[in-house]
């Protein structure tokens, strides 16, 4: 199953409750575009967020986001790992 | 101990082997900085390279990239994951 990196900007100052909150909204509807995120991390003083994920194409993982409320369209297939 | 993810662009291209060897350079002077580098990802067609460690701080992650021979100035601290 690929692999894919995604990245969200915006979110400063954000703490870890509130990240679970909108993460959670990705976890509620990854299984109908057939997606897994494995972990989400952010670095609030930058407000980026780093989300690891697999599922059928990058599509899928945008369309994932844009429902739960926060659309990227940075997603990166990741078909090289060391 | 801190997280950090730092991004390279302009890896276009690049197999695995290439991407090793090159990770390698890091791995190779990681300790005398104090990071450790648990997972170096690529997306060939962007050229995108997304690496996950451990370290002291910021600074000392730059530090080891620099003298591997692929600096980058996109380093964030992953203080909150999920």
């Amino acid at each position: 199953m690929p692999k894919f990196m995604d990245l969200h900007d915006g979110f400063v100052g954000v703490t870890e409750d509130q990240l679970m909150e909108a993460h959670q909204r990705d976890l509620d509807v990854e299984a109908d575009e057939g997606v897994h995120f494995e972990k989400a991390w952010l670095d609030p003083e930058s407000g980026k967020v780093f989300c690891l994920s697999t599922g059928p194409d990058k599509e899928a993982v945008k369309r994932v986001h844009e429902r739960a409320g926060h659309p990227t369209d940075q997603v990166y297939e990741l078909s090289v790992e060391v």
